[in-house]
């Protein structure tokens, strides 16, 4: 289903460049980040509501493939989806590419687990859990 | 009085750089920050724990004057000092400086006013306003 | 002139909250530098093809007042402006709000100088200069 | 051989906080990367300095598993070591530990690939490969 991939833009900062001329490796877990909660809201169910709601995903695990650089200015297209969800965990995939000519800038997943408000260990409750369909890669990580 | 004047080091990160080969301009702000919480720190008054008691100093005003650039390994020496000190409000003055050379790299100041847990405005409590003695500045901003 | 006035929407991230559950005041300094970007970019003189022709633009003065505070997922709307230019600096202005309720989250300025590939202080050449024209402020900083 | 695992002492800072109340999983990138450039310094190979030689090392793989959350202030040790070196790409692992009590707070790994100035893939000199000498993982990742 195509609706279960999402696709988020963003351009390049500044400040998210580095001496060598790229945008610094650190800043692609956080467009991850923002792909995802993207993912999320799309979906109707707001990481922030849930939040609100005590309810907490943390990262447990991050794997990132740098294929290409990306710089200052260039726009991103940033894809997310669901790769396997169980009932305390979720692993999301993610690619990165360029917006301007395809290029694939790098690759990642991350897998996170529900906590309650007390950071305890917690269930993803069920109507969560229905938006929340993983899909084959759309590429290869 | 010396000890009225705090400093920590800091090293200058890769991840903090720009593609201009100099530490981007927003992370003054975060080593003002630092060593603001390392002079509280040194004083006994821990920042950690003043929001751990539902203390919270909130920033609302920041200014820098950007004097020479820092590169990537510099070792920095950042100055803290309180400028003035009023029940709900306090403004803390900085100075950025390279160790090796010493350089003045910046000034800046910032007021900040003492927020509750619910965010709303709040008195700081006499105990810790004594820690936050007011001197001249050390260096001119 | 209405087309004087620039202005981007910005998403606030996750990664730029800190555990006051705020965005973090060290933020506000990079989406003054998106905004400033965007309004160049608009202009049809962007910024990353300024660098590229030897043209460097260095922060040299940074005021910040923050009148109420951002959260995550909100969108802002990071208005940018040229307050004056000379020959080897100009300063823009900025207004952040959120976009639901119109809040002012912050207003902000910036002074620029000039600077070629070597580091040196250059003057703007005119053709950019043409581009950077001066408004009244749109809000008071 | 002990000298051939260096350890460097971070403090979390209140920025690289999020509301979840943790250090922001973005900031363990860029801690383990101060400590690779520790590391190097330590040995004599400052990176500082092979940059400018022409040298850049741009990392191309990163692998994070987080096991427990750091907080505001809290003191780390971020250990690395060399896991393999070969001609072009060099792997580092590491561990961060809070100093207090020596609670693992993750793992890491990173694979590099030497480029040269004109950002084209270069070999590791001998001399420089003489520093980066692997170990056996102090700690399993």
């Amino acid at each position: 289903m195509t609706d279960s991939v999402s696709s988020v833009r963003i351009r390049v900062r500044y400040a998210e460049t580095d001496q060598m001329g790229f945008a610094h490796h650190s800043n692609h877990v956080i467009w991850c980040e923002a792909a995802r909660t993207h993912y999320m809201r799309e979906r109707g169910v707001s990481y922030r509501e849930l939040e609100q709601q005590g309810l907490l995903l943390a990262v447990t695990d991050l794997n990132i493939r740098y294929r290409s650089s990306a710089r200052f200015d260039d726009v991103l297209k940033v894809i997310c989806w669901v790769r396997d969800v169980q009932s305390r965990k979720v692993r999301f995939g993610y690619a990165i590419e360029r917006e301007s000519d395809a290029t694939l800038i790098a690759t990642a997943q991350t897998s996170l687990i529900a906590l309650n408000s007390e950071h305890a260990l917690a269930r993803i409750p069920q109507s969560i859990r229905n938006h929340l369909v993983p899909v084959g890669d759309p590429v290869r990580l």
